[in-house]
Order: structure tokens, then sequence, then C-alpha cells
């Protein structure tokens, strides 16, 4: 019986960007369930001391990470333009993405916005920017914010957020398999393997 | 023609390990040229403001890596002993690495101090156990650690770190492709795919 494999992801991250652009078509093939976990990599990177994106603090890395995307874009037929503002506020998407957990329009909302941020260099904290994307998926864009945004939802972001943290997520995208941890783009076949066996 | 993989790593480094032991074969099946690139992860994790492996300054991420490292070695049939100390001195093997990069043991040589190292938990910073192995190569043990001591061999050790530096690797192992960089144990394949192509 496989096992399901959790993809934790955060809108501002470019490995998740990369990820995130598959892993649906990554879990059909392996016959295995996909749960979304929208978090925030934010408060994951304050608990590690860091203020920033660590490849903004760190532009060595930044150096290496963007020229990588790049390549990985052009290897998956990934549209990709770098964004003017990195990274971009992740927030709001999430929220929407949180509340969605169960909607059936999740998949192609999360690939729209990460294309939006990483394909187009767009606000994706720009309320018309998700509204926009939800209208086109056939939702009512302003509805599905405001309820995205009430206070029972912001606390169930939090709430993710924290326990990505709890389980040890240090990084994302992160691909959580029956309490194992693989962290890294690179590691969705082994994650997916996993959730197989 | 293909185009030689670089192989740049450290004896310390735990991904390091891994990417050793798979990366001659790997090379053999992609029918790519390979070269070793010993040098020392001390000097570019201190240009990057750290005076200890990432691993031990975050005890988040190096619980992730060690419990990651465990799961790959199993994957791919590897012994592994977490090291009683970690980062273990890399300096005296990565010396005679580098002073026998034209010989036919190398390989095989650098697969026995990482199995000492992360297979066994010896310390490779010990002469008589440098010796050891290269005495169980057919070599001079000891005549060829003071060879690889001189003060022109230990030039050339910092002269490849330095040059780590300057080419943007900012951890280990990283594979070099025609001035491509991939970095990461994940990443071995796509390195040898872009040497064929």
């Amino acid at each position: 019986m496989p096992v399901p494999v959790e993809f934790w992801f955060d809108f501002a991250s470019t490995y998740s960007y990369v990820a995130a652009m598959r892993v649906e078509a990554a879990a059909a093939a392996a016959g295995v369930p996909l749960l979304y976990r929208p978090f925030l990599l934010g408060p994951i990177f304050a608990k590690q001391g860091w203020n920033d994106s660590p490849y903004n603090l760190n532009p060595a890395r930044g150096r290496y990470m963007w020229r990588d995307i790049e390549r990985l874009c052009t290897t998956h037929g990934l549209p990709f333009r770098r964004p003017s503002r990195f990274p971009r506020n992740p927030v709001l998407a999430a929220r929407v993405a949180r509340a969605a957990s169960e909607e059936s329009w999740l998949p192609a909302y999360i690939r729209a916005v990460f294309v939006a941020n990483f394909g187009e260099d767009r606000d994706i904290a720009d309320e018309a920017l998700i509204g926009g994307i939800l209208d086109t998926l056939g939702r009512d864009g302003r509805g599905t914010i405001s309820a995205a945004l009430d206070a029972e939802q912001r606390g169930r972001l939090r709430e993710q957020t924290d326990s990505a943290w709890k389980i040890g997520i240090v990084g994302a995208p992160t691909f959580v398999v029956n309490g194992e941890l693989f962290w890294g783009q690179d590691r969705m076949d082994e994650a997916f393997a996993w959730g197989r066996s």
C-alpha cells in the first residue's frame, strides 16, 4: 500500500518552483498519493539565525543557485525569468493554498503562482495577481482571498509552519514520507520510491 | 567528444563520501573521463563566515544530514558508522591525494580513506592510518607521506583550495564540467550527462 508523500514548499523558494512543476506528474507515475504542505520559510530561517534568504546572505551560494535554477528550468522545459525582487513575500499565496488544501484546483493554483513568480517576474504578494489566478481557475478570486485571510485560516498556516520546524524541516522543498525527510528538488524520486516501498 | 568531469571533494565531508564511492563507476558507465580534485572545505567555509561545519553550527541541519547519510549508505550498500568526531581533520589525507593526482592507485586510496572515516570511525589525521592504507595499496606509506608533506606539495593543495573558491565552489562534493558547477552528491548523474552532451 503506497504511503502518501507530503510536498512541503514555499512560494518564494526557487527550488520549490522546480519541484512544484514536476511533483504531480511524478506522484502519478509512482502511483503514490500526494499531499501539498505550503509553509513559510521565513520563520524557519529565523530559527537558524537568518533574517533573509541564505542565497542573499551568502553571495557565492546565491550565484551558484541562480545559475543552477536557470539550468534546471532549461532541462525541464520550465519558463524562467529571474525575479527582479527575491524573495517575494509568499504569505498571501500560502494562506490561499493552505485554505484550499481540500480543493481539486489546488495543484493548478500552485503551479500558476510559481510561474508568475519565477517564469514571469510578477509580484505574488499582490492581491490582484492572486485573485486573477483564482478567477482563471473558475473560482471567485475576491471571495476566496477574503476567506483565506480570516483569523482561523491564518492560524492554520502558522501551525503548519510550526509543524515543519518540529518535524525537522530546515529548507524547501522537503518531501516527507512516513516521517522520513528528503530535502531538495533533487531528492523527489527517492521520496516517491520510499513511498512505494 | 565527452568533456572530463572534475570531482571536487573533501575527505571530512559526509556527502563527498557517498559520491566518492560511486563516482568511478558512474564515470565509466557514462564514458566520461574523471579527474579528482581534493580540496579543503575549511577555508571555503571560513569565507562564508563559518568556523566549523554548518552541520555542527546548525543542529537541525545536522540532524537531517546524519539521518540522510545513514539512509543513502543503506541505499547504496556503503558501510556507515557515525564518526565519533566530526569533522575529522582532512589535511594529511588531502595532501597525499593532491600529490598523487597522476597515480593509478589514487581512486582506491580515496575510497579507502573515506571508508576509514565514515565506515569505520577511524582518525584519518593519523599518519599511521594513512601510511597503512598506502602500504596496503603497494606503496611505501612512510615515503609517500613524507613526499606529500614537502613545501611544494602543501602549496599545491592550498592553490587547489583557492581555485575552488575562485570558480564558485561553496560546498562538497561539487562536480565541475566545462565551467558548470553541480553541487551535491545527488547531482552526479546530471554532471555526467552534461559531460556527454
